[in-house]
């Protein structure tokens, strides 16, 4: 089995409000702040209250999408009076905990979001990154109060979007349910115990410990699927129906109801056996995607550990 | 036992939208009019979206609540170029479907909305409608599918603020859990179902029937419990607790957990036995409210009947 070695992993970022009504992180940085926990051990922690003014508008934005500005091209586009404050603020981050490719960037930046669909944690991250994943296998295999469950997305590091991209390795800690404009202690506490796993991890391998290789189940994106809708006028005309609602990451087979239209009728999956992620998140309604669909793969890890000079 | 009659209750209207990111409204009235379901029997029925903009931008109001625009002091003000604009669409609704506490305004009116908390199927009405009381009680006893349970409010009719109040009776539908900006399938069935039941009680009550007396709980409104906050910065400080979440019309006793402080401490109740409601509701942080507490009521009804002249 392979083994990869890396430099220490001393410098963390954890950024909440990247989307201003996701409140778990937003409380999470707040009180990391509050207890100015900026170190622990080998580990300097940065923490970041990411879009500020959507955070006290209790918006997912002001102007366009934070989390979708983090591409090489938009990072080093010229910035004028017309520039969104996101574009401008995505820019400042860059700048902050970056710039993102260089050898400057935080080592580790984990980026906290909520999500309407019952996703428990799941953590996103760009393929493949051996240390995301790593991270991944040690918080599923000590955290007990819910499901931790992996989406490796397929972007090269140039088209990677998110702003957990900045960091040298990244990882955006996804979590719900939980509305938007609220913060559910449950949901708090599973972030919570997700970040502190990461720090102890962090900690770990900088002291030197190896980690073993495996083999870690992900998901990875297929393709998406969109409310059924009225032709004229492009509004929905279904909901999920309640056997999808609240089974993401449950195989959906050809036949399965998926839609249930407000005049009664139900609508059936086809195609293939396929796994519903971000079912009904509340988000994607503008994005036109009802749910999310993925398939499931089996990632070989190579042992990890820190290069020795 | 007493007896009321009443004239004829013909005239329905059932209003969505009122809060425009609560989406079980928003997507009943539309169905309806899709359906073009205006007559059922003997009972005309009305469906208005009520705050179209706030629906187009998925927000609770754009300037001012519109739920809270219906006392007659603020619907007998002067109209100037500096009025919100739903002050202005609350007189245009009370022009539609009122005015207020006048002979013209109709008999019934439903208006459906949604709260983040786990309160299931909850009528809100002022009290004492006998008209309110009698449907609340032919709902619960038909429903199967979710409990049903009333709030009574006190306000004098003048001084009642809401939409239902422009109706010679008027309900709140009031569903949930479901996340603002979403529609939940098994939500939504719950509100058609309750509206569905009200056109068969409006149908039974003209053909004649008498709706027999008795007694019914309800739960009515003694304060309210804002969150802890940091002294310097006004911010909340902590969620409501495990064991309090999704507890709403559990009695809650002195020493019960309330909330769960970000930095790991539990709050507890204190004072009296009573009853939280809107436990976690979104839209209640801009207003400084964490949860209701009611006391429960038993309400004696008269039998009620049509009039026959």
């Amino acid at each position: 089995m392979e083994h990869v070695s890396f430099l220490p992993l001393s410098r963390f970022a954890v950024c909440g409000g990247t989307h201003g009504n996701e409140m778990s992180g937003v409380y999470m940085v707040r009180e990391m702040q509050r207890q100015k926990a900026d170190r622990t051990g080998s580990v300097s922690v940065t923490s970041v209250l990411s879009n500020p003014p959507a955070v006290d508008a209790c918006r997912r934005y002001m102007e366009t999408d934070l989390n979708r500005c983090f591409t090489d091209a938009l990072l080093s586009g010229p910035t004028t009076d017309d520039t969104p404050y996101e574009l401008r603020r995505g820019r400042e981050l860059n700048a902050q905990l970056g710039p993102k490719g260089s050898r400057e960037a935080v080592d580790l930046l984990c980026d906290i979001h909520n999500t309407t669909a019952n996703m428990a944690v799941c953590l996103i991250f760009y393929s493949f990154d051996w240390i995301a994943l790593h991270i991944y296998k040690y918080i599923q295999s000590k955290m007990t109060s819910a499901p931790v469950r992996a989406l490796c997305l397929n972007e090269p590091p140039s088209e990677a979007y998110s702003l957990e991209s900045v960091g040298k390795h990244g990882i955006a800690i996804e979590v719900g349910p939980q509305p938007t404009g609220v913060v559910r202690a449950d949901i708090f506490n599973m972030v919570k115990e997700a970040v502190d796993l990461t720090i102890e991890w962090l900690q770990k391998f900088n002291s030197g410990s190896t980690f073993e290789g495996g083999e870690v189940e992900a998901y990875t994106p297929v393709g998406s699927v969109d409310y059924p809708r009225d032709p004229t006028t492009g509004e929905i005309t279904a909901a999920i129906h309640p056997q999808l609602q609240d089974n993401d990451f449950k195989v959906l087979r050809p036949g399965d109801p998926v839609f249930q239209l407000f005049s009664g009728e139900t609508v059936k999956h086809e195609g293939d056996d396929l796994y519903p992620l971000f079912v009904n998140e509340c988000a994607y309604y503008e994005k036109k995607v009802a749910f999310k669909l993925t398939k499931k793969i089996t990632v070989t890890l190579p042992s990890v550990g820190v290069k020795k000079d």
